[in-house]
């Protein structure tokens, strides 16, 4: 370690904290034994799939091995304990390196699985998958991710830190970070926004290897990382990452740290042990192969013995090394609980189901209460209000920062427009934590990443706001919520060329279908202020995955009051799609409808009856749940007159203010699509909207001529 | 300027270079009534849209003025000028300022349009529009974008002036940026990039103003810019934004510098001259309205003045400013292109036209020339061989490589697995760039934005290389090339599930129709060798939009040899669809494939012929050339049998792995569609195919069954 040494009243401190408590129970020679198990059983794992990347797990398996067996609290037959510390692999091609540290620290995951590595069906896939194997945090391998979403889950520690207090949320959170996490931009958000907000307890141990995939970093990079790091507010270290009193080091004035995130550069030299290839980017991803592997194993220690087949000792070492710990933590975190359900039983039990991302019982009938109260029903004499369906979501927000405990919002830099912010919020500042709203900064990625660490991590309800045109920007990290199926929810407004002057750049067009493309990703678009609060309602019971809320600039009509007015329909977002207005006699046209279009539906639908031409009006607020529903509802949409009596089809047209292409899969052949197939334009929302056919005499008058035809 | 003050030597240099000419032409009064000049443009026009950002063009206006007036060298009456200065915009929304400068310094952009600012069909869109306004050289307003795409810009520069000479390419590329902009990650990796490759005549004015949307940056970040940009290998420089001489001097020092980029924070005040509302967020998006325009208006020197009406002494002095420095630097430099011609007519009239983007006439005889040996034939009794598409691709190149000047080639550090480089390419290194592939480090979005950046450049032909998967961390870059119309070429490899053992965040599912749903972008995914070749120059021949050229890990069936033994298809990838394999006799079923599953098809084609069922096999290598193809001929591939009968018509099948939904609009209803709707598994390419339906006789019993339904 040649920087920032800990101090002495550090080292104290950090044993105050009740932290690295058996540091001293491992033998450098223990170390060694120990890390060359993780490297053998990547190696012999890599070679047996005849595929993987050797390069990392074999130079930070020292790293690895004194953050594991030293510090890092974690329970191997509990792995969803809610105060484990968070390992996050960054750079998730060296998963076997994580899967070796899991099954030898004790946790399920059984040598047959690294025997299947890479195998169709194993619980050890090419990267670490959540929910595919136990004590994998979070799902990796896109760069930087990890790095990203660690920064989520080490904002949730502060602030639940700050809410609950020490003896219920208090741990780290390390990740693994190699030359490729660093390149990309997403590192950099998450490294300015973790020194902005402090986060002392996030340590990002660089495997700093000078190698990446085209060959020497120096190909394409020449930074200096440490002043880079320093100059967004982190302490920064550096250890020989072959060095266990080095690494130990290096750790202990990490975590000593209480006011700035640390970086330590772990000083290494890639596929550590391989004779021929350690030190070149031939052992990034590729099995060593025969000889070299056979070379490897008896640098570990393993000539001649069999695959996969590690000294009874160091298994024990291993065994020691993270269970038990781990389960004293654990008991004592348990103890802390219990005494804490007696003192305070309502608060902590419901804090504690929040920890698992459990809602509170009944929380949507108070939801729904609370709405009643912020959405005002208009008086008898006044006409129901046009609003922004953004603005609708501010109001919802009211309601829901009152009945849904551990709500917490934030913008990437666009709060005023976004409308994410309720009155009642306050912004989250280091060093206290308290508050319930984050300035994300203009870095969409990094919120999308974090707001998908904080849901990880659990304890927390985030969402976050930007426009939807820059959705683009955190599109990776949408993409990983929807794999770990986990609930995060975003927000974006702006959601059509209707926010007009901003023009092409700012105009969503192919995002929508863009979005919903992405498998197990719910789009929410709902058409007016009872919508909006349905699909909050709907995408917030949702539990299996991500949703997306896409909300306008312009006002919208209040369509439900006034295809509604007994509110008969109430909930029906909860299906998905619905009749949200029907013909009064036999029709001959369905309108399929989101979102702003749903007001110009209704116009269509009108001036179509003035040429007694009946059409029915469908809302489809979201696909996806409507996708969910019997096929019998379903077919209720497109058939079957108001009146019951059976017919020819009626023509199906779709409208929307985006690429028309996918809403043929819903309406089959002959159907109209009214959209927009090309970019936007600078000028009024209603004007741009116009020019591109969006006018409702205009559809009205195409779907009269195509029916004349018929 | 409180660093890196300009040596005397470095004046010199600066002077030497020929550039600043008339740095004393103008008094500060003078600079001061030219700053105020577009001061007042930007409230009047901004008054007028009632919508727009008057934030930065009032605090931005003194360095505008300064680096406008007395150092960029453009051409206002010829924009387009190959060896003009570049100036981008970054923080697009500070339109105004572009549009004033541009009206002021004698580009055809007259005062009328400046009125009609953020009208629909103005040439003065909310954000700056490349092709819509002379003299905007990108589109920008997504943050950062500008930043990343003027690195592309710096690096083109500096590759042309070391192959051609100073006396044809010898201009510095300066940007305006924002806090935003510096809060994208984009940025960073640009600032990285930028300073690896020592590009100093990329000089970055940092706009910092210190207030964001949500309020003062300090809400969100808490970065030492210097700290971090001195990390990344640039000079670092500060001056009083409103000091006309520091500006001056800053952009000297900047000059100056031959090694590093430049990066000088301008300390201003947004909104500066707004009486109430600047140094506020207030002032950032919104017209200043009535009584605070008034006042400003009055700080300006425009007190009962009428709008837009510019002071006649002020008007001349940005004439002269702009217009005479312009002209005088192209023709000194049209002279030195004359003097070139003459002694090296052919390389210098070549050079020229490659400013322009233009490809010399023919080339594609001589690629298809050089293909062919590259590609050999199989010898009579060897089967054609089966590869890769990347692994033709890689060979295409060869061939390209040497037919097409200007040709540079680039990955995001997946060089060996995206086949990116041929064996005769030479890495552009800093100081002397001498080379044509560029190592764009573990940054796809700087990839996307920098290739943009040398398209709009001009000079040469870029492409750049990643996974599919991870077109997601570049898809705002890819976005704006479709909306500026520019042939940007992207190389995706790594193309579907069958890329096998890295498992689901490294496989593509929904990113074939992510990227077709992007307007003007077209999207290439070929079959195998032959349509490789041919799909790469269609790519290269699209001169409106950008191209994507996607390509399998995996081997795949050489199908044109099998199908078309004889070559008749050649360039049938020209019209984006063709029958590849016709049934022999009538048919009931169309096969349409893309890709590697064009291979599969050919085998399901084969089983149902074996069950008595003719088949049709449709290759679609990209469905927006198909598009173009007239209605009559797009017809056939649906209808009308192999012996010219009509029939009923067959039934259409879609086969391709990734999300199936948007190709019921090709197909129509009733058709069958098989890819893949959910995220993909780790495992090995072929097993996971199966595991999801795409086996070639599971597709054809399923096929065979809806026939006997049927």
């Amino acid at each position: 370690m040649t920087q920032g040494s800990a101090t002495a009243s550090q080292h104290k401190q950090a044993a105050r904290q009740g932290q690295g408590d058996n540091m001293s129970c491992f033998t450098n020679a223990d170390l060694q034994s120990m890390a060359h198990a993780l490297r053998l059983l990547s190696v012999d794992a890599i070679e047996a799939a005849k595929s993987g990347h050797p390069g990392l797990p074999l130079g930070m398996a020292d790293v690895a091995t004194v953050l594991w067996a030293e510090f890092l609290n974690v329970s191997p037959t509990n792995p969803a304990w809610p105060n484990r510390d968070r390992f996050v692999l960054s750079a998730g091609h060296g998963s076997m390196l994580l899967y070796a540290l899991l099954h030898l620290g004790g946790f399920d995951l059984p040598l047959a699985q690294l025997k299947q590595f890479r195998v169709l069906g194993s619980q050890t896939p090419g990267h670490p998958e959540y929910g595919e194997t136990p004590g994998v945090d979070v799902t990796t391998g896109p760069l930087a991710q990890g790095f990203a979403h660690a920064v989520g889950m080490a904002l949730s520690e502060a602030m639940l830190r700050a809410e609950a207090g020490a003896d219920l949320m208090d741990h780290f959170t390390y990740v693994v970070a190699g030359d490729g996490c660093l390149m990309e931009g997403l590192s950099s958000e998450a490294a300015s926004f973790a020194g902005h907000m402090k986060l002392a307890r996030l340590v990002v141990l660089f495997d700093d290897n000078k190698i990446s995939i085209d060959g020497p970093t120096s190909l394409a990079t020449s930074d200096d990382h440490a002043k880079r790091f320093e100059g967004m507010g982190w302490q920064v270290l550096t250890c020989d990452g072959h060095d266990m009193d080095a690494i130990r080091q290096a750790l202990q004035a990490a975590r000593a740290e209480t006011q700035r995130p640390s970086f330590i550069r772990c000083q290494t030299t890639i596929g550590y042990g391989a004779p021929t290839k350690q030190g070149t980017a031939a052992v990034h991803g590729a099995p060593l192969g025969g000889d070299e592997a056979c070379a490897a194993r008896a640098t570990f220690g393993y000539k001649d013995a069999a695959p996969f087949e590690i000294k009874n000792d160091v298994q024990d070492l291993w065994q020691k090394a993270v269970a038990q710990r781990g389960q004293k933590r654990e008991a004592d975190w348990q103890k802390a609980c219990d005494k804490k359900l007696q003192s305070d039983p309502l608060t902590t039990q419901l804090f504690l189901e929040r920890l698992h991302n459990q809602h509170p019982q009944n929380w949507t009938a108070a939801f729904d209460q609370a709405c009643k109260a912020v959405f005002a029903a208009p008086k008898a004499d006044e006409a129901p209000l046009s609003e922004a369906t953004r603005v609708s979501f501010g109001k919802a927000l009211e309601a829901l920062q009152k009945t849904l405990p551990g709500l917490v919002g934030g913008s990437a830099d666009l709060t005023p427009s976004n409308n994410t912010k309720t009155k009642a919020m306050k912004a989250v500042t280091a060093p206290d934590y308290v508050g319930d709203y984050i300035h994300f900064g203009v870095r969409e990625h990094l919120m999308g990443a974090a707001l998908n660490g904080m849901v990880l991590h659990g304890g927390l309800v985030p969402y976050g706001g930007t426009f939807l045109a820059f959705s683009d920007y955190m599109r990776p990290a949408i993409r990983l919520a929807a794999l770990m199926k986990i609930p995060t929810l975003y927000i974006f407004t702006h959601d059509s060329v209707g926010l007009g002057e901003d023009g092409p750049t700012h105009q969503p067009i192919e995002h929508l279908w863009g979005l919903r493309d992405i498998p197990n990703l719910s789009l929410f678009r709902p058409a007016d202020a009872s919508e909006v609060q349905e699909c909050l309602k709907a995408a917030l019971l949702r539990r299996d995955g991500p949703s997306a809320l896409i909300l306008s600039r312009q006002k919208v009509a209040p369509v439900r009051a006034i295809a509604d007015p007994k509110g008969q329909l109430q909930d029906a977002c909860l299906k998905g799609g619905y009749v949200l207005k029907d013909a009064l006699g036999p029709y001959q046209v369905t309108l399929w409808a989101t979102g702003s279009e749903v007001s110009l539906a209704l116009l269509v639908q009108q001036a179509l009856e003035t040429q007694g031409v009946g059409a029915r009006l469908v809302s489809v607020p979201c696909l996806e749940l409507l996708a969910q529903q019997s096929s019998l509802y379903r077919r209720t949409l497109y058939q079957g007159n108001a009146d019951g009596a059976e017919g020819a089809l009626p023509v199906q047209v779709s409208l929307e203010a985006g690429v028309t292409r996918s809403w043929a899969a819903y309406l089959g052949k002959g159907a109209m699509h009214f959209g927009i197939d090309r970019f936007g334009a600078s000028g009024k929302g209603e004007a741009v909207m116009h020019a591109l056919g969006l006018e409702p005499q205009a559809i009205a008058n195409s779907i009269l001529q195509r029916l004349q035809k018929a």
